[in-house]
Protein backbone atom coordinates (compact mmCIF):
# COMPACT_ATOMS: atom_id res chain seq x y z
CA UNK A 1 0.00 0.00 0.00
CA UNK A 2 3.03 2.14 0.02
CA UNK A 3 2.70 3.18 -3.26
CA UNK A 4 1.85 6.08 -4.99
CA UNK A 5 -0.36 6.32 -7.50
CA UNK A 6 -1.78 8.73 -9.81
CA UNK A 7 -0.41 12.36 -10.99
CA UNK A 8 0.49 15.71 -9.51
CA UNK A 9 -1.47 18.44 -11.50
CA UNK A 10 -5.21 17.93 -11.99
CA UNK A 11 -8.31 19.91 -13.44
CA UNK A 12 -11.35 20.70 -12.75
CA UNK A 13 -12.75 22.61 -15.47
CA UNK A 14 -16.26 22.76 -13.79
CA UNK A 15 -17.23 24.15 -10.68
CA UNK A 16 -20.02 26.06 -9.46
CA UNK A 17 -22.02 25.87 -5.66
CA UNK A 18 -25.50 27.18 -5.71
CA UNK A 19 -26.64 29.28 -2.84
CA UNK A 20 -29.71 27.65 -1.72
CA UNK A 21 -30.69 23.82 -0.78
CA UNK A 22 -33.25 22.11 1.22
CA UNK A 23 -30.83 19.36 2.71
CA UNK A 24 -31.80 18.83 6.44
CA UNK A 25 -28.73 17.93 7.59
CA UNK A 26 -24.55 19.25 6.53
CA UNK A 27 -24.52 15.62 4.16
CA UNK A 28 -27.38 17.03 2.32
CA UNK A 29 -26.42 20.94 1.71
CA UNK A 30 -25.63 21.83 -1.55
CA UNK A 31 -21.97 20.65 -2.04
CA UNK A 32 -18.97 20.72 -4.46
CA UNK A 33 -16.55 18.52 -3.67
CA UNK A 34 -12.57 17.55 -4.86
CA UNK A 35 -11.94 13.69 -4.00
CA UNK A 36 -8.32 13.12 -2.98
CA UNK A 37 -6.63 10.04 -2.64
CA UNK A 38 -3.23 9.86 -1.41
CA UNK A 39 -1.47 6.12 -1.42
CA UNK A 40 1.70 6.67 -0.97
CA UNK A 41 3.32 7.00 2.42
CA UNK A 42 4.38 10.40 2.01
CA UNK A 43 1.86 13.74 3.31
CA UNK A 44 0.69 15.43 0.43
CA UNK A 45 0.65 18.90 0.41
CA UNK A 46 -2.27 20.07 -2.57
CA UNK A 47 -2.05 23.86 -3.80
CA UNK A 48 -5.32 24.94 -4.99
CA UNK A 49 -6.24 27.26 -7.72
CA UNK A 50 -9.48 28.80 -8.67
CA UNK A 51 -10.13 29.67 -11.90
CA UNK A 52 -13.11 32.84 -12.72
CA UNK A 53 -15.03 33.88 -15.86
CA UNK A 54 -14.27 37.71 -15.01
CA UNK A 55 -11.09 38.05 -13.19
CA UNK A 56 -7.92 36.68 -12.03
CA UNK A 57 -7.58 33.66 -10.53
CA UNK A 58 -7.62 32.93 -6.69
CA UNK A 59 -5.02 30.91 -4.61
CA UNK A 60 -3.46 28.94 -3.50
CA UNK A 61 -6.02 27.11 -0.66
CA UNK A 62 -3.92 24.70 0.96
CA UNK A 63 -4.81 21.23 1.61
CA UNK A 64 -2.69 18.53 3.37
CA UNK A 65 -3.65 14.81 2.25
CA UNK A 66 -1.77 12.63 4.91
CA UNK A 67 0.15 9.63 3.92
CA UNK A 68 -2.77 6.64 3.00
CA UNK A 69 -5.53 8.92 3.39
CA UNK A 70 -8.45 10.00 1.03
CA UNK A 71 -9.35 13.74 1.95
CA UNK A 72 -12.82 14.71 0.02
CA UNK A 73 -12.71 18.54 0.39
CA UNK A 74 -15.45 20.53 -0.49
CA UNK A 75 -14.73 23.48 -1.64
CA UNK A 76 -17.42 25.31 0.36
CA UNK A 77 -15.03 25.10 3.36
CA UNK A 78 -12.42 26.80 1.46
CA UNK A 79 -11.77 30.53 3.08
CA UNK A 80 -8.33 31.16 3.08
CA UNK A 81 -7.00 33.46 1.44
CA UNK A 82 -11.05 33.95 0.78
CA UNK A 83 -14.21 31.93 0.43
CA UNK A 84 -15.22 31.02 -3.03
CA UNK A 85 -18.29 32.32 -4.35
CA UNK A 86 -21.80 30.90 -4.37
CA UNK A 87 -23.87 31.03 -7.50
CA UNK A 88 -20.67 31.68 -9.71
CA UNK A 89 -18.79 29.29 -12.46
CA UNK A 90 -15.31 28.33 -11.67
CA UNK A 91 -12.67 25.59 -12.44
CA UNK A 92 -9.79 24.50 -10.63
CA UNK A 93 -6.47 23.26 -11.04
CA UNK A 94 -4.82 21.04 -7.97
CA UNK A 95 -1.01 20.96 -7.86
CA UNK A 96 0.58 18.20 -5.09
CA UNK A 97 4.04 17.62 -4.44
CA UNK A 98 3.47 13.50 -4.21
CA UNK A 99 0.90 11.70 -6.84
CA UNK A 100 -3.02 12.09 -6.03
CA UNK A 101 -5.69 11.01 -7.75
CA UNK A 102 -8.60 13.18 -8.08
CA UNK A 103 -12.58 12.70 -8.69
CA UNK A 104 -14.84 15.43 -8.19
CA UNK A 105 -18.28 15.66 -7.37
CA UNK A 106 -21.26 17.51 -6.31
CA UNK A 107 -24.43 17.23 -4.26
CA UNK A 108 -27.10 19.70 -5.82
CA UNK A 109 -29.85 19.90 -3.30
CA UNK A 110 -31.98 23.13 -4.63
CA UNK A 111 -34.93 21.77 -4.86
CA UNK A 112 -36.77 19.34 -3.07
CA UNK A 113 -34.91 16.54 -4.28
CA UNK A 114 -30.88 15.81 -4.59
CA UNK A 115 -29.30 15.25 -7.87
CA UNK A 116 -25.34 14.61 -8.35
CA UNK A 117 -22.79 14.46 -10.78
CA UNK A 118 -19.19 13.41 -10.59
CA UNK A 119 -16.14 12.43 -12.99
CA UNK A 120 -12.48 11.75 -12.76
CA UNK A 121 -10.73 15.40 -13.04
CA UNK A 122 -8.23 15.71 -15.87
CA UNK A 123 -4.25 14.68 -15.54
CA UNK A 124 -2.46 17.28 -16.70
CA UNK A 125 0.92 15.83 -15.64
CA UNK B 1 -0.28 30.04 -13.08
CA UNK B 2 1.19 30.80 -16.84
CA UNK B 3 1.60 27.22 -18.12
CA UNK B 4 -1.03 26.22 -20.78
CA UNK B 5 -2.82 23.01 -19.15
CA UNK B 6 -4.75 19.99 -21.72
CA UNK B 7 -5.25 19.79 -25.21
CA UNK B 8 -6.28 21.27 -28.14
CA UNK B 9 -9.12 19.18 -29.05
CA UNK B 10 -11.61 17.82 -27.40
CA UNK B 11 -14.46 15.34 -27.78
CA UNK B 12 -18.45 15.82 -26.64
CA UNK B 13 -19.93 12.23 -27.90
CA UNK B 14 -23.50 13.05 -25.82
CA UNK B 15 -25.39 16.13 -26.67
CA UNK B 16 -28.82 16.83 -26.31
CA UNK B 17 -31.15 19.98 -25.33
CA UNK B 18 -34.19 19.29 -23.94
CA UNK B 19 -37.13 21.90 -24.91
CA UNK B 20 -39.17 22.56 -21.82
CA UNK B 21 -38.29 23.11 -18.29
CA UNK B 22 -39.64 24.05 -14.89
CA UNK B 23 -36.64 25.51 -13.85
CA UNK B 24 -37.67 29.26 -11.91
CA UNK B 25 -34.54 30.90 -13.25
CA UNK B 26 -32.02 30.52 -16.18
CA UNK B 27 -30.03 28.66 -13.62
CA UNK B 28 -32.39 26.07 -13.32
CA UNK B 29 -33.48 26.03 -17.25
CA UNK B 30 -32.44 23.27 -18.84
CA UNK B 31 -29.10 23.52 -20.18
CA UNK B 32 -26.32 21.35 -21.51
CA UNK B 33 -22.45 22.78 -20.97
CA UNK B 34 -19.08 23.03 -22.26
CA UNK B 35 -16.91 24.28 -19.16
CA UNK B 36 -13.58 25.25 -20.79
CA UNK B 37 -10.84 26.28 -18.89
CA UNK B 38 -7.64 27.94 -19.94
CA UNK B 39 -4.65 28.42 -17.62
CA UNK B 40 -2.55 29.74 -19.90
CA UNK B 41 -1.18 33.74 -20.21
CA UNK B 42 -2.86 33.95 -24.28
CA UNK B 43 -6.38 34.07 -24.91
CA UNK B 44 -8.01 30.91 -26.32
CA UNK B 45 -10.21 30.98 -29.41
CA UNK B 46 -11.78 28.00 -29.87
CA UNK B 47 -14.07 26.37 -32.62
CA UNK B 48 -16.80 24.26 -32.22
CA UNK B 49 -18.37 21.94 -34.54
CA UNK B 50 -22.04 20.31 -34.13
CA UNK B 51 -22.38 16.91 -35.56
CA UNK B 52 -25.70 15.41 -35.67
CA UNK B 53 -27.36 12.11 -36.68
CA UNK B 54 -28.98 12.96 -39.85
CA UNK B 55 -27.44 16.04 -41.73
CA UNK B 56 -23.98 17.92 -42.18
CA UNK B 57 -22.42 19.14 -39.42
CA UNK B 58 -22.41 22.74 -38.50
CA UNK B 59 -20.35 25.33 -37.59
CA UNK B 60 -17.01 26.31 -36.79
CA UNK B 61 -19.35 28.20 -34.08
CA UNK B 62 -16.78 30.67 -32.08
CA UNK B 63 -15.60 30.98 -28.86
CA UNK B 64 -13.24 33.00 -27.45
CA UNK B 65 -11.89 31.71 -23.68
CA UNK B 66 -9.34 34.78 -22.08
CA UNK B 67 -5.94 33.98 -20.31
CA UNK B 68 -6.21 32.29 -17.27
CA UNK B 69 -10.36 32.20 -17.48
CA UNK B 70 -12.94 29.99 -17.03
CA UNK B 71 -15.98 29.73 -19.92
CA UNK B 72 -19.09 27.46 -19.48
CA UNK B 73 -20.78 27.35 -22.37
CA UNK B 74 -23.84 26.50 -23.01
CA UNK B 75 -24.74 25.30 -26.21
CA UNK B 76 -28.33 26.75 -25.79
CA UNK B 77 -26.76 29.95 -26.04
CA UNK B 78 -24.58 29.39 -29.16
CA UNK B 79 -26.58 31.15 -32.46
CA UNK B 80 -24.13 31.61 -34.89
CA UNK B 81 -24.07 30.46 -38.17
CA UNK B 82 -27.55 28.54 -36.30
CA UNK B 83 -28.77 28.38 -33.03
CA UNK B 84 -28.56 24.23 -31.70
CA UNK B 85 -31.75 22.68 -32.08
CA UNK B 86 -33.75 21.33 -29.23
CA UNK B 87 -34.69 17.58 -28.75
CA UNK B 88 -32.14 16.88 -30.82
CA UNK B 89 -29.22 14.35 -30.31
CA UNK B 90 -25.82 15.74 -31.17
CA UNK B 91 -22.23 15.57 -30.54
CA UNK B 92 -19.78 18.13 -30.59
CA UNK B 93 -15.66 18.51 -31.66
CA UNK B 94 -13.97 21.85 -30.03
CA UNK B 95 -10.82 22.94 -31.51
CA UNK B 96 -8.88 25.23 -29.94
CA UNK B 97 -5.45 27.26 -30.68
CA UNK B 98 -3.97 26.83 -27.48
CA UNK B 99 -4.25 23.97 -24.72
CA UNK B 100 -7.50 23.98 -22.85
CA UNK B 101 -9.38 21.46 -20.88
CA UNK B 102 -13.31 20.55 -21.41
CA UNK B 103 -15.47 19.02 -19.50
CA UNK B 104 -18.85 18.23 -20.40
CA UNK B 105 -22.46 19.18 -17.70
CA UNK B 106 -26.09 19.07 -18.23
CA UNK B 107 -28.87 20.23 -16.19
CA UNK B 108 -32.24 18.76 -16.55
CA UNK B 109 -35.14 20.24 -15.63
CA UNK B 110 -37.86 18.84 -17.60
CA UNK B 111 -39.47 17.14 -14.52
CA UNK B 112 -40.14 18.72 -11.30
CA UNK B 113 -37.05 17.85 -9.94
CA UNK B 114 -33.85 18.70 -11.41
CA UNK B 115 -30.90 16.05 -12.87
CA UNK B 116 -27.37 16.65 -13.63
CA UNK B 117 -24.85 14.83 -15.61
CA UNK B 118 -20.76 15.45 -15.98
CA UNK B 119 -17.99 14.11 -17.79
CA UNK B 120 -14.78 15.33 -18.72
CA UNK B 121 -14.59 15.27 -22.58
CA UNK B 122 -12.57 12.89 -24.71
CA UNK B 123 -8.80 14.46 -25.39
CA UNK B 124 -8.49 14.13 -29.02
CA UNK B 125 -4.81 15.86 -29.12
CA UNK C 1 -13.77 18.22 -40.32
CA UNK C 2 -12.43 14.85 -41.94
CA UNK C 3 -10.38 13.74 -39.43
CA UNK C 4 -10.44 10.57 -38.00
CA UNK C 5 -10.74 10.77 -33.87
CA UNK C 6 -10.69 8.71 -31.34
CA UNK C 7 -10.06 5.53 -30.99
CA UNK C 8 -11.29 1.77 -32.10
CA UNK C 9 -11.84 -0.02 -29.54
CA UNK C 10 -14.07 1.16 -25.95
CA UNK C 11 -15.81 0.05 -22.71
CA UNK C 12 -18.54 0.30 -20.79
CA UNK C 13 -18.93 -1.34 -17.50
CA UNK C 14 -21.52 -0.66 -15.88
CA UNK C 15 -24.62 -1.13 -17.66
CA UNK C 16 -28.36 -1.56 -16.24
CA UNK C 17 -31.45 -1.02 -17.60
CA UNK C 18 -34.31 -0.68 -15.57
CA UNK C 19 -37.81 -2.17 -16.69
CA UNK C 20 -40.21 0.56 -15.57
CA UNK C 21 -40.24 4.01 -15.50
CA UNK C 22 -42.64 6.79 -15.39
CA UNK C 23 -42.42 8.65 -18.38
CA UNK C 24 -44.83 9.82 -21.15
CA UNK C 25 -43.05 9.84 -24.02
CA UNK C 26 -39.85 8.10 -25.67
CA UNK C 27 -37.79 10.59 -24.58
CA UNK C 28 -38.19 10.04 -20.66
CA UNK C 29 -38.39 6.40 -20.84
CA UNK C 30 -35.90 4.57 -18.80
CA UNK C 31 -32.59 4.04 -20.87
CA UNK C 32 -29.20 3.32 -21.88
CA UNK C 33 -27.30 4.61 -24.66
CA UNK C 34 -23.62 4.51 -26.10
CA UNK C 35 -23.07 7.49 -27.95
CA UNK C 36 -20.78 7.10 -30.81
CA UNK C 37 -19.20 10.16 -32.78
CA UNK C 38 -17.25 9.47 -36.22
CA UNK C 39 -16.12 12.09 -37.08
CA UNK C 40 -13.84 10.79 -40.02
CA UNK C 41 -15.28 10.37 -44.08
CA UNK C 42 -15.98 7.15 -44.01
CA UNK C 43 -18.87 5.26 -42.29
CA UNK C 44 -18.05 3.22 -38.76
CA UNK C 45 -19.37 -0.41 -38.45
CA UNK C 46 -18.94 -0.44 -35.11
CA UNK C 47 -19.73 -4.31 -33.25
CA UNK C 48 -21.02 -4.36 -29.50
CA UNK C 49 -20.22 -7.44 -27.39
CA UNK C 50 -22.73 -7.82 -24.60
CA UNK C 51 -20.87 -9.02 -20.96
CA UNK C 52 -23.01 -10.88 -18.08
CA UNK C 53 -22.39 -11.87 -14.83
CA UNK C 54 -23.84 -15.35 -14.96
CA UNK C 55 -23.48 -16.15 -18.50
CA UNK C 56 -21.23 -16.36 -21.94
CA UNK C 57 -21.07 -12.62 -23.73
CA UNK C 58 -24.03 -12.22 -26.75
CA UNK C 59 -23.28 -10.81 -29.84
CA UNK C 60 -21.63 -9.24 -31.77
CA UNK C 61 -24.76 -6.83 -32.18
CA UNK C 62 -23.89 -4.39 -35.62
CA UNK C 63 -24.84 -0.38 -35.80
CA UNK C 64 -23.35 1.69 -38.48
CA UNK C 65 -22.23 5.27 -37.56
CA UNK C 66 -22.34 7.59 -41.30
CA UNK C 67 -19.69 9.50 -41.93
CA UNK C 68 -19.67 12.93 -39.96
CA UNK C 69 -22.89 11.54 -38.00
CA UNK C 70 -23.36 10.97 -34.18
CA UNK C 71 -25.69 8.39 -33.57
CA UNK C 72 -26.75 7.61 -30.39
CA UNK C 73 -27.54 4.48 -29.86
CA UNK C 74 -30.32 2.87 -26.90
CA UNK C 75 -29.29 -0.86 -25.47
CA UNK C 76 -33.24 -0.60 -25.18
CA UNK C 77 -33.16 -0.90 -29.13
CA UNK C 78 -30.99 -3.83 -29.72
CA UNK C 79 -32.70 -6.57 -30.91
CA UNK C 80 -30.06 -9.04 -33.35
CA UNK C 81 -29.11 -11.59 -32.03
CA UNK C 82 -31.31 -11.19 -28.90
CA UNK C 83 -33.33 -8.46 -27.17
CA UNK C 84 -31.02 -6.82 -24.21
CA UNK C 85 -32.25 -8.15 -20.59
CA UNK C 86 -33.68 -5.51 -18.52
CA UNK C 87 -33.03 -5.17 -14.53
CA UNK C 88 -29.72 -7.13 -15.54
CA UNK C 89 -26.24 -6.01 -14.65
CA UNK C 90 -24.21 -5.91 -18.03
CA UNK C 91 -21.00 -4.48 -19.57
CA UNK C 92 -20.31 -3.54 -22.72
CA UNK C 93 -16.97 -3.79 -25.38
CA UNK C 94 -17.75 -1.59 -28.49
CA UNK C 95 -15.32 -2.39 -31.91
CA UNK C 96 -14.91 -0.05 -34.85
CA UNK C 97 -13.64 -0.67 -38.19
CA UNK C 98 -12.63 3.54 -37.89
CA UNK C 99 -11.81 5.37 -34.89
CA UNK C 100 -14.89 6.77 -33.06
CA UNK C 101 -15.42 8.67 -29.38
CA UNK C 102 -18.00 6.84 -27.12
CA UNK C 103 -19.61 8.23 -24.38
CA UNK C 104 -21.93 6.19 -22.33
CA UNK C 105 -25.25 7.74 -20.79
CA UNK C 106 -28.54 6.34 -18.50
CA UNK C 107 -31.75 8.22 -17.64
CA UNK C 108 -33.89 6.46 -14.98
CA UNK C 109 -37.44 7.05 -14.73
CA UNK C 110 -38.10 4.26 -12.54
CA UNK C 111 -39.19 6.93 -10.04
CA UNK C 112 -41.45 9.99 -10.17
CA UNK C 113 -38.52 11.96 -11.18
CA UNK C 114 -35.70 11.18 -13.74
CA UNK C 115 -32.15 10.46 -12.59
CA UNK C 116 -28.96 11.08 -15.32
CA UNK C 117 -25.48 9.57 -15.70
CA UNK C 118 -22.87 10.26 -17.93
CA UNK C 119 -18.97 9.32 -18.12
CA UNK C 120 -16.62 8.84 -21.23
CA UNK C 121 -16.49 5.31 -21.97
CA UNK C 122 -12.94 3.10 -21.41
CA UNK C 123 -10.63 3.74 -24.81
CA UNK C 124 -9.03 0.25 -24.82
CA UNK C 125 -7.34 0.99 -28.13
CA UNK D 1 -14.06 -12.20 -27.18
CA UNK D 2 -10.57 -13.66 -25.70
CA UNK D 3 -8.80 -10.46 -25.08
CA UNK D 4 -7.82 -9.02 -22.03
CA UNK D 5 -8.83 -5.08 -22.16
CA UNK D 6 -8.00 -2.58 -19.89
CA UNK D 7 -5.53 -2.08 -16.78
CA UNK D 8 -4.33 -3.77 -13.57
CA UNK D 9 -4.78 -1.22 -11.13
CA UNK D 10 -7.88 1.29 -11.09
CA UNK D 11 -8.41 4.31 -8.30
CA UNK D 12 -11.97 5.52 -7.06
CA UNK D 13 -10.94 8.67 -4.76
CA UNK D 14 -14.93 9.41 -4.38
CA UNK D 15 -16.81 6.92 -1.87
CA UNK D 16 -19.84 7.43 0.30
CA UNK D 17 -22.50 4.84 1.18
CA UNK D 18 -25.78 6.55 3.03
CA UNK D 19 -26.92 4.72 5.95
CA UNK D 20 -30.57 5.67 4.58
CA UNK D 21 -33.10 5.41 2.09
CA UNK D 22 -36.45 5.46 0.35
CA UNK D 23 -36.43 2.41 -2.04
CA UNK D 24 -38.62 -0.33 -2.18
CA UNK D 25 -36.40 -2.88 -2.86
CA UNK D 26 -32.60 -4.12 -3.54
CA UNK D 27 -32.53 -2.29 -6.91
CA UNK D 28 -33.60 1.21 -5.30
CA UNK D 29 -31.39 0.69 -2.14
CA UNK D 30 -28.74 3.38 -1.72
CA UNK D 31 -25.40 1.51 -3.06
CA UNK D 32 -22.32 2.51 -4.31
CA UNK D 33 -20.58 0.75 -7.21
CA UNK D 34 -17.28 -0.90 -8.70
CA UNK D 35 -18.66 -2.08 -11.91
CA UNK D 36 -15.72 -4.63 -13.45
CA UNK D 37 -15.39 -5.98 -16.89
CA UNK D 38 -12.67 -8.75 -17.43
CA UNK D 39 -12.87 -9.88 -21.27
CA UNK D 40 -9.69 -12.43 -21.01
CA UNK D 41 -10.46 -15.73 -20.79
CA UNK D 42 -9.05 -16.54 -17.75
CA UNK D 43 -10.61 -15.48 -14.00
CA UNK D 44 -9.61 -11.86 -12.45
CA UNK D 45 -8.44 -12.00 -8.85
CA UNK D 46 -9.11 -8.17 -7.51
CA UNK D 47 -7.96 -6.81 -4.51
CA UNK D 48 -9.79 -3.99 -3.37
CA UNK D 49 -8.16 -1.58 -0.10
CA UNK D 50 -10.35 1.39 1.02
CA UNK D 51 -8.59 4.00 2.53
CA UNK D 52 -10.36 6.58 5.02
CA UNK D 53 -10.03 10.14 5.98
CA UNK D 54 -8.79 9.21 9.28
CA UNK D 55 -7.33 5.93 9.85
CA UNK D 56 -5.10 3.58 8.31
CA UNK D 57 -6.74 1.78 4.53
CA UNK D 58 -8.65 -1.55 5.31
CA UNK D 59 -7.96 -5.03 3.09
CA UNK D 60 -8.12 -6.74 0.73
CA UNK D 61 -11.28 -7.48 0.47
CA UNK D 62 -11.01 -10.30 -2.11
CA UNK D 63 -13.36 -10.17 -5.62
CA UNK D 64 -13.19 -12.78 -8.31
CA UNK D 65 -14.19 -11.61 -11.64
CA UNK D 66 -14.45 -14.83 -14.07
CA UNK D 67 -13.30 -14.80 -17.95
CA UNK D 68 -15.63 -13.27 -20.26
CA UNK D 69 -18.12 -12.31 -17.10
CA UNK D 70 -18.61 -8.66 -15.67
CA UNK D 71 -19.44 -8.35 -11.82
CA UNK D 72 -21.46 -5.31 -10.26
CA UNK D 73 -19.18 -5.21 -6.96
CA UNK D 74 -21.60 -3.28 -3.72
CA UNK D 75 -19.61 -1.65 -1.56
CA UNK D 76 -22.45 -2.07 0.89
CA UNK D 77 -21.77 -6.35 0.53
CA UNK D 78 -18.16 -6.23 1.09
CA UNK D 79 -17.92 -7.78 4.35
CA UNK D 80 -14.17 -9.54 5.34
CA UNK D 81 -12.28 -8.48 6.46
CA UNK D 82 -14.85 -5.82 8.05
CA UNK D 83 -18.14 -4.04 6.65
CA UNK D 84 -17.59 -0.86 4.83
CA UNK D 85 -18.81 1.68 7.28
CA UNK D 86 -21.94 4.36 6.00
CA UNK D 87 -21.89 8.05 6.28
CA UNK D 88 -18.26 7.67 5.91
CA UNK D 89 -15.67 9.20 3.06
CA UNK D 90 -13.45 6.54 1.36
CA UNK D 91 -11.62 5.27 -1.35
CA UNK D 92 -10.35 2.93 -3.10
CA UNK D 93 -7.33 0.91 -4.94
CA UNK D 94 -8.80 -2.14 -7.02
CA UNK D 95 -5.41 -4.32 -8.24
CA UNK D 96 -6.12 -7.33 -10.80
CA UNK D 97 -3.92 -9.91 -11.74
CA UNK D 98 -5.04 -9.47 -15.24
CA UNK D 99 -6.66 -6.54 -16.88
CA UNK D 100 -9.99 -5.61 -16.15
CA UNK D 101 -12.18 -2.10 -16.86
CA UNK D 102 -13.48 -0.75 -13.50
CA UNK D 103 -16.55 2.03 -13.60
CA UNK D 104 -17.53 3.72 -10.67
CA UNK D 105 -21.81 4.20 -10.15
CA UNK D 106 -23.44 5.42 -7.25
CA UNK D 107 -27.46 5.38 -6.80
CA UNK D 108 -28.84 7.43 -3.83
CA UNK D 109 -32.26 7.05 -2.54
CA UNK D 110 -32.12 8.47 0.98
CA UNK D 111 -34.90 11.09 -0.61
CA UNK D 112 -38.04 10.73 -2.46
CA UNK D 113 -36.26 10.45 -5.51
CA UNK D 114 -33.38 8.79 -6.76
CA UNK D 115 -30.17 10.52 -8.09
CA UNK D 116 -27.06 8.90 -10.05
CA UNK D 117 -23.28 9.39 -10.68
CA UNK D 118 -20.71 7.18 -12.65
CA UNK D 119 -17.13 7.88 -14.11
CA UNK D 120 -14.47 5.71 -15.67
CA UNK D 121 -12.27 4.92 -12.58
CA UNK D 122 -8.64 6.22 -12.98
CA UNK D 123 -6.53 3.86 -14.41
CA UNK D 124 -3.12 3.43 -12.33
CA UNK D 125 -1.12 1.45 -14.42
Amino acid sequence: MDDALGKRTWVIAEGHIPSGGHGDSPALLSHETACILNTSGTDAHVEITVYFSDREPVGPYEVTVPARRTVHQRFNDLTDPEPVPRDTDFATVLRSDVPVVVQHSRLDSRQAELALLSTIAWPAG
